[in-house]
């Protein structure tokens, strides 16, 4: 491995250093060029407030020392931020990783503003204040990793910025429906309307008596019936479209620019006393409270989300190009089988059951492996995220991307409800952390790590970041990177998020 | 409500009782009769193991009384299971609540039985002892409820049945591939398909490389991977499949026979040591130990299931006939807010945002409603179960059994890891019980019952399981059915099984 990583070296070095507008004429490994030779929407480097030097840049990227960055001593991230990252043991010439770590303000539109978005912040402290957090794990390249680290937190931003003149008032839940100005709107009633659904919601049982048939069909009906939307869904829905947003704009600026692969994305926004992690992909964050666990995401895989893909497979077979099946079998099938019983499982189950082999089940599962080498059509291991618009399987015409999901998971927590102390923290982590180190391991290593330290020193934060990602990067050893424990340590790409809690339960 | 339920009873008292083959005449209410005159599959009664008198049969449909029936102190169910159940307050001329509690044997499939299935177990006491109880809710008459109390745990013993003879065996896994005589096959691998496996999983990488071509096209190549399948997951397997034969059983019988509406089915499944509940509806089951509750399954409801709905609806538009939208709004749209922002969920959100009105969003809503209120395609308020072949859309070809699943969750306990006392129970109960009365109150209840009990007084489940039901239906007071609180009790029919689990950890 070492050998393949060294010949890389020489590659790299002469392609990788962020440049102007020739620079994708270099670097022959396809991660930073269009193929069809357009510029890459944003240059390769690590995140901004790293502030590495060319040199510096380039030497994060040795594989065969794998040196770990952290935030400098004299920089300063929103809320004392630990962060450190590391690249992988060779896997990818660059490290696909990407984090950012933003204060913005939510502003309504403004006059001349109101069609524009994803403007820098200009220094204009006014507005809802809002603090973001994002780790980004990128494959098959790092150009849409690059591009969400860029963009996500300013279209979050601008999503929230429309709904501004509601978030003042959070006491009160949004109106239902707006006029076109954003103010609420309040429909007239027809009184015959209200009749029908009175008499409509009286006739609903379980399963038996349909409704008035004129509550169906008559659009004028209004039903006395109406959901209350709390502040926080509207938060989330928010969260929800502006990650769908980013995956579309990825699409469209494709056009013009190279973004390459795709990338997860778990995020973290603190606004109004709440913090909302979404999370799309394979990353994880958890809070640790007095050395407690609390689970903040779950992790999107083919196996996590097997049966939502074996349904859409199931339901749209032509997506599979004759050349997959949605049934899933524990092991490829021979011909010599054909007849015979074997195990498996539909969109339907999770246990297993026999079926007797049919020509159809010769076909190469859609969901295949187990754990990390689980893959979707043989081609990718995680099931959420942004990019992959070009994705195919391997020499065919198989898009892959119908089954990728950019919707995020949003769970809230409510930082004014709890209290916290100083080694009170939210860990936000690619899956570069995970692999090798529990929820529970992590817990124990910060909590050691943190009461061994001075609470006053800026630095704490960053030191249990850095702590976290050795433990799971290990040391190179003659068998490769290795844990104390002698385990094999991750080869992977590794970024790490260590953000306090205390001290800001009042902030909104 | 009481006048309208005096009404019925004296149209039942001609109709319900059970009787021969000319019962079909009888009973105007279409709840036991087939509209094209065909004789039903089971005529309507309570569970055999009630054994009741018709006079009994009878008086167990008063719905201005609600007498709460439970087994006789002279009867015994295995385990010394105690039941208790109650009609509805007038929803429904009859109970539409079943019940059943076997005591089967698995068998392999002797020559002469190898193709007959649903036999009556003929008292021969050898084979895998199998343990059943399951709750039945049926909505819309009661056909299918009933066809599923007499079938539903013979078709999963039949299928355990087809596999005994790994069962047999249970610490070594099922094999993966069966010959047509049920022994394990094992093909002959190509050496260069493994060696084209051990290549194409080297290269394997989280989304880039796609695997070596030769694997995906070749069936011949055998993957060093093989997922280990536990036979746990093998009765999984059975369970499911039984509950997808039951809902093809209950169509195909349907040529011949009324089956009546669909149920809710919630089964518990005690084999070799473990105990299975399998759940399709809105019925639940909790384990109390200790006083602690074990939540053993999940409601199935169009809020539960809102998205795996809509994503149908998206993916088969077709399927919503042109009358409903597979978008959310927290009220109905009128016509005047056309062009106005409304606040929508689809089937990716969990969170809400707005989005501008057009004509297409003015359909009524596939998922509307709030809580038990909450129907699919205005119709119904379960979204898993048994039946409902023919259920429409109120004057419109539009079918819902396509939006419904008869695929139950199955949630396993192994009774042999736990130690257990003798007020440790297993509660099962249909949507009655848990509508007015929550987790935490029935073990409560039930410790607080049970704790006074006399351990050896055979019909302390019994008399556990009518204190339950009791909470749940209260008294008849002037204004309906209350509970102490004065809060109103559950108008619904009531089944609860109360299973002790002391004693069975050594059973397999």
């Amino acid at each position: 491995m070492i050998s393949k990583v060294k010949n890389a070296m020489s590659t790299l070095v002469g392609g990788m250093i962020p440049h102007g507008h020739n620079h994708h004429h270099h670097s022959g490994n396809g991660q930073n060029c269009g193929s069809e030779g357009q510029p890459p929407r944003f240059p390769y480097g690590r995140p901004d407030f790293l502030d590495l030097t060319p040199e510096l840049l380039q030497y994060s990227t040795e594989h065969a020392s794998r040196p770990v960055l952290t935030l400098k001593r004299d920089s300063r991230l929103p809320w004392r931020t630990g962060y450190a990252e590391v690249i992988n043991a060779g896997k990818s010439m660059l490290n696909e990783d990407q984090a950012s770590c933003e204060k913005l303000f939510v502003k309504k539109p403004s006059g001349k503003h109101r069609n524009s978005t994803l403007q820098e912040d200009n220094g204009d402290a006014t507005g809802i204040p809002l603090h973001f957090w994002g780790v980004y794990d990128g494959h098959a390249g790092s150009g849409a990793a690059i591009a969400a680290s860029k963009l996500l937190h300013r279209l979050i931003r601008d999503r929230l910025g429309e709904v501004a003149h509601l978030l003042e008032n959070p006491a009160s839940p949004p109106p239902i429906c707006l006029a076109k100005n954003g103010s609420p709107y309040q429909a007239t009633e027809s009184k015959k309307g209200a009749a029908a659904a009175a008499a409509a919601q009286q006739q609903q049982v379980e399963g038996g008596a349909a409704e008035e048939p004129d509550a169906i069909s008559d659009p004028t009906v209004r039903y006395h019936m109406e959901k209350v939307v709390s502040m926080e869904s509207l938060v989330m829905g928010v969260l929800e479209n502006a990650f769908r947003q980013m995956d579309e704009l990825i699409e469209k600026e494709k056009a013009s620019y190279t973004i390459s692969g795709g990338c997860c994305a778990l995020t973290a926004v603190h606004m109004m006393g709440k913090l909302y992690v979404a999370n799309a992909g394979d990353s994880r964050a958890i809070i640790i409270r007095n050395d407690e666990v609390i689970p903040m995401s779950n992790e999107f895989t083919p196996e996590s989300e097997r049966q939502r893909l074996q349904y859409l497979g199931f339901l749209r077979p032509e997506l599979l190009g004759n050349e997959f099946t949605h049934m899933e079998f524990p092991r490829r099938i021979q011909h010599s089988e054909l007849g015979k019983k074997m195990l498996f499982r539909d969109h339907t189950m999770t246990g297993w059951a026999y079926r007797t082999i049919v020509e159809d089940d010769l076909k190469f599962p859609l969901i295949y492996g187990e754990g990390k080498k689980a893959r979707v059509m043989a081609t990718i291991g995680v099931t959420r995220g942004l990019g992959d618009h070009d994705l195919k399987v391997y020499n065919s015409n198989i898009h892959i991307k119908p089954f990728l999901s950019c919707c995020p998971e949003v769970k809230v927590y409510d930082l004014s409800e709890n209290k916290h102390g100083p080694d009170d923290v939210l860990v936000m982590g690619t899956d570069g952390l995970w692999d090798v180190t529990t929820d529970q391991e992590v817990a124990d290593a910060v909590s050691t790590f943190l009461s061994g330290c001075d609470p006053s020193d800026p630095m704490r934060y960053t030191l249990a970041a850095q702590d976290l990602l050795m433990r799971s990067r290990g040391v190179l050893k003659e068998r490769g990177w290795r844990l104390p424990s002698d385990r094999l340590g991750s080869g992977d790409d590794i970024t790490v998020f260590v953000i306090p809690l205390v001290g800001h339960e009042g902030e909104t």
